[in-house]
């Protein structure tokens, strides 16, 4: 069976989703589709609306036919390590093709861009260091650095979050000295950052998520933009009594872990880099919504995005020697398994013999450094809900096999 | 002007401490009452009921002049440094003797035992070894070690908690060299942690925080065995829509936080020792009330308040280095004033010019390392509260001036 590896949030799953499933299976004939999923807390630094097992539900019905978590040490990360963590988890899931949604939508370029900046890596470096020391984030760093080394070649736009993660999938192909083909389709219409919603049948997560989680929090504004699957998961979630997940809502236990530990504990933290966790602790001590802490938090020099990181590792009390030795190895140390459907199970009978990382879907006692992590986000994913309710969740979280999907 | 001190955590300001404050004073024809009053966290591992300030306000209205507070690091503490900081407060404002409540009643049985005690001082300690090996908590193994020693000899009896802090304040006063001579008048009727209603005029603090805050939370009940003058600040305190402290209220955060840390982090508290931190976050994982919580914990190895103590370390975050920093000159490294009347801001006026060590309200932009901890302390306390309250009460808390009663 010929596979295609697609690496995703479903922050919710919606129509652009679909269509990068099933355009990805047509443009690289595969049979089946194996999904590798953030899990709790995601790329852009933030918890995601619906837990895991709902989310994976979105996907199986809207049609992969595997779905496998990607680690939290991966998931809220810099777009290399995201990057790196999710290709060594397909890697080892023997898929033929990596095929990821782009803002250029041709992969050639990125193949180019790719031997170019390796060809140039010292010089790029050079050009990183000089604008990151001008107050610059580090995106726009490198995105200034890469037009300086060759501003008239028509490469991908790497100030398009999606091509710099496209281009950190082909980085990571080659670094792990993988066979996966690399493959790209264009991302329909709407950009991953756009705000507002449209009333066109795709819309960004963003949007969709921003949609969610204001004012109104109507289901009915997002209908037209998610496959009706999703739209039934989203309405049984909130009827059982649930509610989405969003910052907002951990602000208030994010506040007093921050105003409750040692200026030592903070430091050690991950990306508390640079004496960030001063500041940090300064600002959020007279804010009442995170919102309003994050934009005192802003400076040039930080995306908001990475701030947001930052905040994901105090909420979880992630430490810098925790990562290190977590990622010693460059890649997962484990694969999450969190639903299937026929076709998918039986892809994963057939690979499972060759594996070299455990494929599991429960906690055991002894484990990998990577599910220490894991299971500590876990724990910090239900802090919102009240000690009765996020007992029962965390029990749940190791206990319910995966999602199976009986009929495709 | 003579000056007696008091060290006092009034959790609630009762009957039984009014008699305390008066007879002392005539014990020792003192002119001045001092008290050294805990702060946030208290002996007994337990948030106040009531922030200090109207814990103050009672205390100055029931008859004392001046109120300080004992630091954070000597407030949670076991005896012998919550005797050492206390003692050493009272030593800088130069009071003329201290007189404590103890179920003995005379002072000359604990001067004995104190000359006793340090001529014996190796066998005792070989007995204590040998009695905590035993699995006995500390001060279990210190009574038995103790009866061992000398069974037949009429000592202040070990066992009772108000005997024990005299013993240790007697050991704080000859540790310092301190001139001040040590008093005690015998404890009224109800005992130290009786735990019902007594229907007398003098009830235990235990029970009345009990009849707070149990179901009926009626101050009714509680009625005949405060002050006046307490009832009233009692009365205005809740009417005012506030809540008394209670674990309860801390337990969804404690939980929430000790399941966010890393075992490293956890093992870094102060008081976290012998493995203790492994079996706190197992057992805290699985209870929706700080009661249950407790109840598992609980071995006979260690104490009820031992515990509680800890639970309150891991509320504030002090880790262990912190402390052993925060206590190496063995005494208090500030005095924060709280309140006082027009004659105990006479006495303050007449000593200050020859303190030692800082007398305080504020909390500067340079922190002693107590200090540190005090400000860490407050925050803790304020945490049951939403995020827009908190940020004003810790402004209050080291904005506000003293509490100063004109009238005496």
């Amino acid at each position: 069976m010929k596979a295609v590896g697609l690496i995703v949030e479903y922050n919710p799953f919606h129509n652009g989703h679909y269509y990068h499933i099933h355009s990805s299976k047509e443009k690289t004939k595969a049979d089946v589709v194996v999904c590798v999923m953030s899990g709790y807390f995601l790329q852009r630094g933030e918890p995601a609306l619906l837990p895991r097992r709902e989310r994976t539900k979105m996907a199986l019905e809207g049609g992969a036919d595997v779905v496998v978590e990607l680690p939290y040490i991966f998931s809220s990360q810099h777009a290399s390590w995201f990057a790196r963590g999710a290709v060594s988890i397909l890697h080892h899931l023997g898929v033929d093709s990596l095929c990821f949604g782009s803002e250029h939508g041709d992969i050639q370029p990125f193949l180019e861009l790719q031997s170019f900046l390796r060809d140039n890596k010292e010089q790029y470096n050079r050009y990183i260091k000089y604008y990151s020391s001008q107050g610059n984030s580090y995106p726009k760093a490198a995105s200034l650095a890469f037009s300086a080394l060759e501003p008239d070649h028509d490469w991908p736009d790497l100030t398009q979050p999606n091509n710099i993660l496209g281009y950190h999938y082909i980085q990571a192909i080659y670094d792990l000295k993988s066979s996966i083909q690399p493959e790209t389709i264009q991302r329909k219409q709407a950009g991953y950052h756009e705000e507002h919603m449209s009333d066109h049948h795709i819309a960004s997560a963003t949007s969709i998520r921003r949609s969610l989680t204001a004012g109104s929090k109507k289901l009915d504004d997002v209908a037209h933009t998610v496959p009706k699957t999703t739209l039934k998961q989203l309405e049984s979630f909130v009827a059982a009594g649930n509610e989405l997940y969003d910052w907002e809502r951990y602000f208030p236990f994010l506040q007093a872990k921050a105003l409750t530990m040692s200026v030592t504990q903070a430091a050690s933290l991950y990306e508390a880099n640079e004496g960030l966790h001063h500041r940090f602790l300064s600002c959020i001590q007279s804010h009442d919504s995170f919102h309003a802490f994050l934009k005192e938090l802003k400076t040039k020099r930080y995306t908001w995005t990475r701030l947001q990181r930052l905040a994901v590792h105090f909420l979880t009390g992630t430490e810098r020697k925790e990562v290190e030795y977590a990622l010693r190895t460059g890649q997962a140390d484990h694969i999450r398994l969190l639903g299937m459907n026929k076709k998918g199970q039986a892809y994963l009978n057939n690979i499972k013999k060759h594996l070299e990382i455990p494929l599991t879907y429960k906690l055991t006692k002894k484990k990998t450094a990577q599910q220490i992590l894991d299971e500590r986000a876990a724990k910090a994913y239900y802090i919102p809900l009240p000690p009765r309710e996020r007992i029962q969740k965390w029990q749940e979280e190791f206990q319910f096999p995966p999602v199976i999907i009986r009929e495709e």
